[in-house]
């Protein structure tokens, strides 16, 4: 990891989180897996990322255990990135990341999510106030919000306009 | 912000949040702030953090108001940096980055972080498993745990070493 050296004096596990997830993008690739998106090209239109970081970074989140790489078609051979139990448990960062990034002046809400059972909107940090706990993440019902584009121009930011849950994978059909 | 070009198709609250808090180093120095750390050579020292980098975060950080620059002396004049409510509100991030971190092989606990009321160690979320909740920072006591180094160099780390609540100021004495 790239940032390694840099924080070589740091022993602390947040350093040490940040030597994986810490590299420009790592975390929102990390987030579109837990929406679903498990495909190079899905990654690629959803992110508008430039094709040789997005390889580099699906490829060290791989060796970090975060995704796992799944042979989903063998001629041509074609492998899909699944996020790991390892990966799932970044979700309370992301949820605090982006609950706090709501704080930031002109921001929109684009996702609501919600405890499936219950229907109440999660806390800060994933957990459900009404039944207590983090929400296990195959409960967690994700809404598009009112900052989100209605009409967006790819395939994968189409699929996730409807109610789903994370994880649940994004299948774009193909043309 | 630096990231701030490449992330400009991405609207999303993780995304924004990464535009302030995503550049190396910068959530290191926001640890710190959490820990006490106030003043430019403190953060020098504890972080070995090359100058011109941290003084850069700082202003990025004092500019999008998760620092405050208070001055604490005239002459010379002096400032510190003092995390604002904004910033206080990333310890969820850092909580629950750190505790993934801890997962990572070969990692140690540097530190242990309880509720002061009740001496529960904190859930991953910063929550108190008894007393139920996100603990007040000012709640939060730092112990330190068994990675951490017994004799460190640095002064700072020096009085990190006692067990402390979080946001408490770090004050070095001048030799």
């Amino acid at each position: 990891m790239a940032l390694g050296k840099d924080y070589a004096t740091q022993q602390c596990s947040i350093a040490r989180a940040l030597e994986i997830v810490g590299e420009r993008w790592t975390l929102l690739v990390v987030r579109d897996a837990l929406y679903g998106v498990r495909r190079y090209n899905d990654f690629l239109v959803h992110l508008g990322i430039p094709r040789a970081v997005l390889a580099t970074r699906l490829q060290a989140l791989t060796v970090a255990g975060v995704l796992e790489k799944r042979r989903y078609q063998e001629s041509p051979p074609r492998d899909e990135y699944v996020v790991t139990e390892r990966g799932r448990e970044l979700w309370p960062v992301l949820r605090s990341l982006g609950a706090w990034g709501r704080g930031i002046p002109g921001a929109l809400p684009l996702r609501e999510f919600r405890h499936a059972a219950c229907g109440t909107p999660l806390g800060v940090l994933g957990d459900c106030p009404v039944c207590g706990g983090l929400v296990p993440l195959e409960e967690v019902e994700m809404l598009p919000g009112e900052g989100l584009d209605p009409d967006p121009a790819d395939p994968v930011s189409r699929v996730l306009l409807s109610p789903r849950r994370l994880l649940e994978p994004v299948v774009i059909e193909s043309a």
